[in-house]
């Protein structure tokens, strides 16, 4: 005990827990080897979406979708494509943001925005354009909104050196012009939704030439373009699978807080469709899983625009609008909820991934939702004060440290937060939110 | 020998050359030490731009100015600031770049757009926020272009609890929203130059209301400001200081390259006024002045749009357009030289460093000019195969590689590169040049 507190003090004048890369961890961490006989099974009611689901999925995401066991290892490949895009990512010990809270809590942040594309979502692009090599695909295709997941597997796939097609919400890719700039960059062919390459879109278009897309449609366009000319189709959230790849966060974080004798007492993070905060929490549940006993809080934090945490029900719907997929049990507002446009379109989806939803279940995992305007307060503070523009989404999580630092006794609880990406190419949406433009025109704007 | 290679061998499997930061560099290195006695001494031909610069300078700034010790002890709380913006910066081999070029060299790339503000120019705006603060100042002003600086002197402000008035040219200020909104988000004041805030912008504006402004403009827009307000003015490039504080990342990148058993034969970089690529030569450069005896190049890249450093004259002119400051022995193409509007605003600046141009002088850094089209293939290029969009100035390096890559025999040269900034907020401007919207219209493009 003494050497770890010497430890944590000896690291006391840094802010940065780096993990080096020949220290990185080499199996990912499967929940459902864990919780996998709970899991209710997924329902094919339309009797074509799991035939559907075998063709345009990489086989080897196929196979881990429903493995049972707990460790899987990374092959070398993935490990190597990891590196390249900056992972290991660091900790950042958030001092100034402790000093705001009075110093009653200790804050360690997952700075998953550091990687090259600037979120968590890499962690899972990668390992799916693996496997969609390995099948010999020559492309993949893919569904983006604001353009998150979009870049992560343009990026994902070039290094493997596969084409992507990303299908990106028409209404988005005429706003959202960087991500999609960046997704060229990174060599990505990036196509509004509803596309002229599809049937499904081209029908869309016949009907409504101005349809503004959705990402039911996006998935659609997406899924039809890789049966019809035989790429893979890859997912970004809510699959087992990409929950899985999505560990290897935690598993960072679990060696960089041992690192320093830190463990923490909350683990906590934002949730769009789960998997961001499913890759923190989960490697550090594993060992009160397999106990039998929560020794920590888990707290995951939504939108309160879309409150299916708080507010749904935990029952089978379907992942997608279009409902081609097969449903699933969890915790949704409906697969027809229409969202208000909130800017953090990353949190935009209507239902928790299963296994985050079963662990809500049962009370291991807290939900909370924010709205909008009390999560960007946090999103302008921690800009002043630690220098760094958190993501719209990665803001949401802010609040759940408030209420933490509110009821802390006289011993610092230990704050992990998954900073699940940075807001760069979202500052035209602080900029409104906030009204910059605005506020200096009396300061003299032409 | 066998150790430093077995050292090396053992990183061939990471890309990423971390240094912690507690074994971040505690001294600046100043060239002054080693060659003030050769460097032409500035001239006051107004006899006021003296007075003028000891008014609004921070005072420790203005002694580290005309300073000849060679190493300056870097005082805690600048450290700790370094810190807080993700200092030490890691080095990254690029190896990908590397097979592109045949693997005929190894390729070392300083990692600079890893700060938070995504650029080396934090490493100054941090140490003079903190003499202004020093000084008791309530304020510092600066000018920015496209908003590098301004960003960078925006946060390193608010870290030290400062205010920032940032004049930004107008033209920018317009077209630049994303690096406007930036430094708002980090607690900074932006001001479209002309201003209306200083009696020398209203006057502008009374003759010129649409003047599109200048760097020249701002920089006379936030000196006066400085001066009648009781602020001060922070520099972001040319200056000694300022070339000094910047060797931050010469310093450690020092240290990495030893740590892997790697002594780079090549330290190259892009040249806008010069402290991005002075930051990281001079402090391999010491040993090598000190023994009076250069066994490393030095190759140096800027614009062939503002050729300074290849067509320029090597003469006594003004760092500024107004005419307000002292004269400076530089190469330039003249203080009233007007650049093309070319992408890479970091490099458009008409003269080289003092320091920087009287090395050139005696050949001991060699000097490269690239257009635009030249450097952008590699902008794209580097994107695609390593993951990572370099700043637009950035990629004016890549073809100093090439010409390396070229040229090399059977042993391999180790080639290290600042890689100055990324191009996350360059990212229309990729598009623009590109013609990414263009290109996609066929695509079914709304």
């Amino acid at each position: 005990m003494q050497k770890e507190k010497d430890k944590a003090k000896e690291n006391f004048e840094e802010y940065r827990i780096d993990l080096r890369q020949k220290d990185a961890p080499k199996e990912f961490y499967n929940i459902l080897g864990d919780i996998g006989q709970d899991l209710p099974k997924p329902i094919d009611d339309t009797g074509e979406s799991f035939a559907l689901l075998q063709k345009v999925l990489p086989k080897g995401v196929l196979e881990l979708e429903f493995s049972d066991k707990d460790h899987i290892p990374i092959p070398e490949e993935i490990r190597d494509k990891f590196k390249m895009v900056n992972r290991p990512t660091p900790i950042i010990r958030a001092r100034q943001l402790e000093a705001h809270f009075g110093n009653k809590v200790k804050i360690y942040m997952k700075m998953e925005g550091f990687t090259y594309v600037g979120s968590h979502k890499i962690n899972s692009s990668i390992p799916q354009a693996y496997y969609a090599k390995a099948d010999g695909a020559k492309f993949v295709t893919t569904e983006t909104g604001a353009g998150q997941w979009g870049s992560a597997v343009a990026l994902a796939a070039s290094l493997f050196g596969l084409e992507s097609k990303i299908f990106m919400v028409k209404v988005s890719y005429a706003g959202k012009p960087y991500r999609r700039y960046l997704m060229n960059m990174f060599g990505g062919e990036v196509h509004p939704s509803p596309s002229e390459l599809t049937g499904f879109g081209r029908g869309i278009l016949r009907k409504e030439p101005d349809s503004p897309g959705s990402l039911g449609m996006a998935i659609t366009d997406a899924v039809e373009y890789a049966k019809e000319h035989g790429g893979k189709y890859v997912v970004g959230s809510v699959v087992n699978s990409d929950l899985m790849f999505k560990s290897i966060a935690g598993l960072e974080a679990k060696k960089q807080m041992e690192s320093i004798g830190e463990d923490p007492d909350y683990v906590i993070g934002c949730v769009g469709g789960g998997s961001n905060y499913a890759g923190l929490a989960y490697p550090f549940l594993e060992e009160e899983l397999k106990a039998g006993k929560i020794r920590r809080r888990y707290i995951a934090a939504g939108s309160a625009e879309i409150p299916k945490m708080t507010k749904g029900k935990y029952e089978y719907d379907y992942p997608d609008t279009g409902k081609v997929l097969p449903q699933l049990k969890m915790y949704t507002v409906g697969h027809d909820f229409v969202p208000p446009p909130i800017y953090a379109g990353g949190l935009r989806y209507h239902a928790v991934a299963p296994s985050l939803s079963l662990l809500m279940s049962k009370g291991i995992v807290e939900a909370r939702d924010y709205d909008q305007n009390e999560s960007f307060r946090y999103a302008k503070l921690y800009s002043k004060i630690e220098g760094y523009v958190p993501a719209p989404e990665t803001s949401h999580s802010f609040p759940i440290i408030e209420e933490i630092a509110k009821k802390a006794g006289s011993k610092k609880p230990v704050v992990l937060m998954s900073f699940s990406g940075n807001g760069m190419l979202d500052l035209a949406n602080y900029a409104e939110a906030f009204g910059f433009d605005a506020a200096q025109k009396g300061a003299g704007k032409q």
